[in-house]
This record gives structure tokens, sequence and C-alpha cells, in this order.
């Protein structure tokens, strides 16, 4: 056994979060993707059958009352709201974060009021915030500009109205600075919009005690939703009757079932919803976050960080030097819960990981990414990754077949 | 037994559809609410068991691919379109109706172009819609003017982008003429939306035959889809590629994976798509739709308007005159699947229905809704709950308890 695996040994014994992955369905697969789509926690299936077969099966109607359905979106929310540092009644869960992306951006613009008509957006973003930040500009009379997150203090002014920000970059794991760039919002007069897609779950946001305005994230990530679980809106409590949003559906109504011919928000969360919610999906998803039952988001931290160490110690160890670089930072204080390896061949690297029981993903043009997520990835996990990706790249190429 | 009882009977055995029950679970309430919760279909418990367990359990992200999670909302879509007379490709699954709607509104209006400045809207619409015209209103530089479905063909004019329409009235169950209106709207230069969240699945709609530019609507009352079940987007094949999204997420971009940070759309029905697709429910939904083998849309709208026949003779013959009145039309032209009374205790009246079995809805003021599904409602279940309606009505208002 290499030096390397027994110390593996030794910190999974050691890991205090290591009872945790019993929750979940886990096999012999070293699944680094849950940065992706988290795996299915165990009691999950049950409890989407009683959803199925009773709730919707046998009450029908009535479970819009008896079941909870009608109330989900805000106490789901308030589920999250503790994992993202937030107190209850500001978090509502629904729609994509596409469209809460829309919610919030043209919301803030809104907030921001006249005079005030650019739009920053976080130019290594996630593809999506940048298309749908795009729409708001134009349909709010606003000018969207591109901007790097470290750039952000000295492109603010007079005329920024939002700045839609990621807190840890999808492609290199970075983590930004969420209180220094909402204080920098905050003194230019503007509104911060964080996307939270991944680090909710992963890492301690402090979304109440750094102040920040409005923010929106997937569950389907580190939060283990399920596939396409819905996402969710934070709006910060004395800005919700501000929040004016570009999609009033009658979900978001103040009588919903009045049927009244016009629209009068309700107060609070409630007024970030749209339409019908997608009962099946986010029942699911409340399910998946009793995962999180004793389990505080600094002890994940902690681990996610000695796992991401490691992980980079192994590569340092296995991988020949110049073969792939990683793109991740080093500090502590600006990574996320993810490696990511530069290499040229990353698309052909990655699906020899994954013949051989190794998944994590690929983002074109050229990156390894293997999200660790604390809750079930062990220390051996990790060894075991950088072992095979250090076969796989001493193959070199393979041929094309 | 009654006449009527005998007659029920009789229309039950030579009911052609009377087997397709079979495939959903019912129990001995008289269900009269699938115009607003569809019934299980006995098979979709473990279907989705399927998809939560070895979908999500075992293969996890590979899923996206192997199990065709990444195609469903066109896949489905195209399970839709012969429900709704649409030929494959120009239908999309995903969002719910509320955000279908803005974003089938905002692309009607950009096609419309510069010089057309006003939206008409169905002004005894389903709340949701008049709500959300007026946010694409707001945000295209548009007016929002309603106006009762007859009057359409007299408001329109030069100025006239877009006209949203529901194609059956959620409230009196009035069925709207669609290929007529539809004719107006294009014979002034405009463009035509239709909601046919209470009609698909219960009538043909013919979309493709009509000419309809722009549809919505919602796939779990008629199309039994579970709660919440995602809504889907109509786009008639020659009109796509001046589609517009207000909403262009990265699930509508021309290459999803390429990661750019410009955004260019897709061609065909997938440019109605944003975020990532809430897969649970939505395969759910696939699942539903099973119920339709062998099912023609003609042979339900000939049950549905025999079923709504039946109840409103049973309803003359049991119920009192003057105690609740009908509020949905006579002409079968101008009918939908279900049958509105209005009655002035209507919210205490279905309470007490409720109570002895026989659900429908009330919607306020003063409305007692009842839907006939034909796929699982029979003729035994109408006159029971026209006579189960007049024993609550002759009983007068209960005491406040």
């Amino acid at each position: 056994m290499s030096e390397l695996m027994s110390e593996a040994e030794r910190l999974d014994a050691a890991d205090g979060l290591a009872a945790v992955r019993e929750r979940f369905v886990l096999d012999d697969v070293t699944y680094l993707d849950g940065n992706s789509l988290g795996a299915l926690p165990a009691h999950v299936p049950d409890r989407v059958a009683d959803v199925v077969r009773r709730q919707w099966g046998e009450l029908r109607i009535r479970s819009w009352d008896e079941s909870g359905w009608w109330t989900a979106p805000e106490r789901i929310g308030d589920r999250i709201a503790p994992l993202v540092g937030a107190a209850p009644g500001q978090i509502v869960v629904g729609d994509s974060t596409s469209v809460n992306v829309f919610k919030a951006v043209v919301a803030a613009v809104r907030m921001a009021g006249r005079g005030r008509d650019e739009i920053l957006v976080d130019a290594t973003t996630f593809p999506t915030d940048g298309y749908v930040a795009e729409s708001a500009a134009r349909m709010t009379g606003c000018t969207l500009r591109p901007v790097a997150p470290a750039e952000v203090p000295s492109a603010l002014g007079d005329r920024t109205a939002a700045v839609l920000l990621n807190h840890v970059d999808y492609r290199t794991g970075r983590l930004h600075d969420l209180p220094g760039l909402t204080a920098a919002v905050h003194a230019a007069g503007a509104y911060a919009v964080w996307d939270l897609c991944h680090s909710a779950g992963a890492l301690p946001v402090g979304l109440d005690e750094h102040g920040v305005d409005l923010a929106v994230g997937c569950t389907y990530k580190y939060l283990n939703g399920g596939p396409g679980s819905p996402a969710y809106l934070y709006v910060r409590h004395d800005l919700q009757d501000r929040f004016d949003s570009p999609l009033p559906g009658w979900n978001s109504h103040a009588e919903p079932f009045g049927m009244r011919p016009g629209y009068a928000p309700a107060s609070g969360a409630v007024r970030g919803r749209v339409g019908t919610p997608d009962i099946l999906s986010m029942l699911a998803l409340e399910a998946s976050l009793d995962v999180w039952d004793g389990v505080s988001v600094e002890a994940v931290r902690a681990k996610s960080l000695a796992l991401t160490d490691f992980f980079l110690r192994c590569v340092g160890e296995y991988v020949p030097e110049g073969r792939a670089e990683s793109v991740t930072p080093a500090a502590h204080a600006e990574r996320g819960s993810q490696v990511a390896l530069r290499c040229d061949d990353a698309g052909d690297v990655m699906r020899r990981l994954i013949e051989r029981g190794v998944v994590g993903d690929f983002r074109a043009p050229d990156v390894l990414r293997f999200g660790f997520t604390p809750l079930y990835v062990g220390f051996a996990d990790v060894e075991r990754a950088a072992r095979v990706l250090a076969e796989v790249l001493a193959e070199g190429s393979a041929p094309e077949d």
C-alpha cells in the first residue's frame, strides 16, 4: 500500500462526516460529479413513492392543502435557508436557476431606479447567467457589461444598477469574495445578485451576514435534490416590499384564489413565486434535505478543503508534471469544493476515467472537473481518482475509435 | 332505481372508452376535479420509482444521455403534439404555464415588430395570463387591453401585436372559437397565442389546421401528468426562426455544452427551453401519456359532450329550479369538458359535496366547477354527482361550524 493510500485510510477513519455517506446510495464508482448531479439519498425513493401513490393517487386534489403542496415552495426555502446563512422567510423554491436569474436581475434593476442603466455580469460566468442577464438588460433598457469579478470594484459607478456574480466559478472552482464584492457593490449604490449554484451545500455563504440583496441557486448539485430539482430565490427581508417581479404569476398574488383580474403581489418570499410548483421534483428535494440533519456547513467546509487539498497533493505525486495543470486556486479562501485540471485531451481523458469508474466531467474546451461532496466523498475516493487519472494520462491519448 | 340511474347504466355499458378507466387509480370517490388535477395512471408509480432508483440512484449523471433526460422536453412535446393537432417538432415541455405565457406573448410582440404596440388579452382569462401579459406589455413597451373574446374581432387593429386567448374558460367552461378568432387575428396582421390548459386532452384543438401561431398549456389537468407537472409551449414551424425568447437560458442555446459567452439560439422547438428541466416531474408526465395509447381525441370529445349533456339533464331533473344555474353554454360548439353552476353558497355547498365523496371545486365568488375527464369518468358518476348535489342543496345552508 502506498503512503498516500495509508494516509487516505487514516483520514477516513478520523472523518467526523464519514457516517453521513451511509445516507446515500453509492456503489463502487468513485463519484466526483456531485457538483453536476448529487447522489441519491437512500430514503428518497420511499418518500417519492408516497407522494405519487398516496398524495397524488389517493388524496388527489386534497393534497394541495392536506399534504402541504401549496406551501412547499416557502417551506423548503426555509429548509435551505440555514445552509446559506439566511433567516427564515427569505427563500422561495421553484422554477429553474435561469428563470430565477431573470427575476432577480430585473427586480434589482427596478430597485435601483432611474438613472442607473448598466448591469455588470461576471465575465467568467456559467453561460446561462450571461444570456439571461443580457435579456434582462434588453428588457429594462440597460446595457450589460461583462467584467471579471476581480475588476468589479473598479467597474462600478453611478450608472451601475445591478451586479450578477457567481460565488464559485463553475469551470475553475474559484471562490469569489462575496463579502468584499457585495460591500463594493453597495458602496456604489447598486444591488448585488449572487448565483450560489456551486457553493450552496459545500461552504458557508452567509447571505444575511454579508447583506446580499438577491441570490439564486440550483438544488441538484451539493444539495442532492435530484435531476433538475427546482432552484431557489433569496430576496433580503427589507427588500421584499420593493421586489417587483417580471414574472408575476398567480402563485405570487396576495390572494391567489381570489381570481382577481388585477395583480397585487403577496408579501414576503412568496412574491418570488410564479406558476404552479412542480410538486414531484419539489418534494423529492424536500426529502433529500433530511441528509443535513445534524450536519454543520462549517464541518462540511473543513472536510471539503481537506479533500481538495489531498486531491491536489495526490495529483502532484502521481501525475507527471505538465500533463495536467490545476486551474483551481491553491489558497483556501479562493477555492470552492471542486478541482479543475486543464489538459489538452480532457474530453478523451474523462471518457477513459469514466470507463474505469472514476466519474468527473468535462467542460469545453480543455477542463477536467472533479467535484467533492463532503457528505459522501471520502479520502480513499480521492486517492483512487488521482491514481486512476495518472494511469490514464500515462497511457497517452487513446487511438481514435 | 330511478330512470336516470338506469340510463347511466346503459350509457356506461355502451361506452367505448369505459375500459380506459382501468388505467387509473380510482376509488369510490366521484372525482370530477380532473380539470384541476388529473387522477394517477396506475403504471406511473413504478415508472417514477425506476427514474429515482435506477436512473438517478445508479446511473446518476450518465442518465442525461443514457436515460434520455436531456432530450425529454422535445420528446414529450412530440407525445403531446397529436393530442393538440400539431405535427412533431413544434412543442417543447418545461417551466410553468405562467412562464410559457411570458415567453409566448413577448415573442409574439417581437414578431409583430415596430408600430404594433398593443396586446389584447381575454378579459375573462384565468388571472395568471392577465398578470403575465401585463408584465410582457410593460417590458416590451406595449399597452395591454382586456377584451371579452367575442369582442376581439372588433378590437383588432393596426396597432395590435398579439392576442392572448383561452381556448376554454376556466370558470364557465365556455369553449371559444379558436379557428374563427385566429383567422380574425391574422387578418389584422397580429399573432394569436392560445392557452390550452382547459382544452388539451378533452377536445380537438387543431393547432396546425387552424394556423395558430403560439400556444401554451399545462399538463396536470386532462393530460394527467401529476401535480405541477411541467407545461408546454407550441411555436408553429415557420415562426420558429423568428422566435426571440425573453428567457434565453443555456438549454435553448445552439450548442449548450459549448459554454460560449454569447447566446446563439437553437433551431426548432428547443428554442423554447430555458434552464435544466425538472426531470422527475417531466418523466412522470411522460409515463402518464401512455394512457392515450389507442385513444382518439375525437372519441374523447364525443364522450365528453355526452357526459356534460347527461350532467345538465340530471341537474335539471334533480335540482330545484333556481337553486343552481348553469353558466356553461348549452351549445356543444361552445362547451368544454366542464360544467359550472352558479350558486350563492357555492363554497359551503362544495365543502359538503366533498364530505359525501363528490369532488369538484369552488371558484370564487360563487361557482361550483365539475370537470369531466372522459378517460375515467363514467355516466354513473355523473348521475351520482347530480343526485348528491340535489341532496345537499335541498338541505339549505349548513349552520356555521
